[in-house]
């Protein structure tokens, strides 16, 4: 069966999927989920798509669906040169996607959702430290990026994994959330290695 | 080489390894940093343990450390019973590894750290919205948890595994973050199919 692919096209966790089914060359189909119209959240979705009420959801047949971007990245990544064969080199991708879902997205991708999806101000008084908060903890998770890009060409083992295709989705857009990636040379550098692989395709 | 532990008494993302640590039946050193002392932060600390100034770390060698417990119980269970063979049995526990770190323990652990580490209070006017915030983000976590469990005896596959130690942790914890777990009939039926298995120990 082919892949379905339930996704926002403002979502970054959905632009991971969809590079990564690209660079693997895996045919799909894609359905549109309006997030902000709450359509993640219907009596269609919910119970049969994804109890959860969230996106991606990648549909693998008419019973079996899998959330979780970062889930599905591994799922689709394994036996495949994006996610190592070693053990321990296994261990690092792995820890980077859970630095990603924990101290990258929920303040670079929320505050890049809350400006250009949900209209949200810095000067709003209701907003402004919330998002002060967000841009705090997004400048450390950017800063212990690029630190590790520094000595290092991509995330793990000098090769070109799934922890980059992950970093990348939200990094690449932290502009979009009020972050100047001129102070991270490092990843904008990194940025050019993953946009010359083969088969990458740009956010649309 | 044997393995060390650096982790913090009252962190049950450290309890997640011990126990699993315990239940495969492998010998491990432990050594405390006190968090809210700032120990994860220090000079000896930061660069040789964990640039990331996270617990826990698990050690595997003089050179080799790992972060971030979900994908440290990856690496100590594969091969082991506690992480199926099966690639979409496999998925389905990473999944529910990145929704307890992504949905669950940003808010039932904080919220419990916030109280019983930092003596924070809800009746005070400065931390009253944020706990707030994350006591309803918990509850909705506890029901989709709950409502998994009504149907099934383990989290993947009727079988205990990794996914049931992680989500175990901050969840039998939770009467120390505020929640009634009394509310979650089937997480407290749970609890009791953890607690008699081999080798489980209490968290201390």
């Amino acid at each position: 069966m082919t892949y379905t692919l339930y996704g926002y096209h403002a979502s970054d966790n959905c632009y991971k999927i969809k590079l990564l089914l690209n660079q693997l060359e895996i045919p799909f189909h894609y359905k549109e989920v309006d997030i902000v119209k709450g359509e993640s959240r219907t009596e269609e979705f919910l119970p049969q798509v994804n109890p959860v009420g969230c996106i991606p959801v990648l549909a693998i047949s008419s019973t079996a669906t899998l959330t979780e971007s970062n889930a599905i990245l591994i799922y689709l990544a394994e036996d495949t040169p994006f996610l190592p064969k070693e053990k321990f080199k296994r261990a690092q991708v792995f820890q980077w996607l859970f630095f990603e879902q924990y101290k990258h997205e929920p303040n670079i991708a929320t505050l890049r959702f809350w400006q250009k999806c949900l209209n949200r101000k810095k000067t709003d008084k209701q907003w402004k430290d919330k998002m002060e908060e967000k841009f705090t903890n997004g400048e450390e998770a950017l800063r212990i990026m690029n630190d590790h890009l520094m000595n290092n060409a991509y995330f793990v083992g000098n090769s070109y994994t799934i922890a980059d295709i992950c970093l990348y989705a939200y990094t690449h857009k932290a502009h979009e959330a009020g972050f100047n990636l001129n102070s991270y040379p490092h990843i904008l550098q990194w940025f050019k290695r993953i946009e010359k692989q083969d088969n990458y395709v740009k956010f649309e």
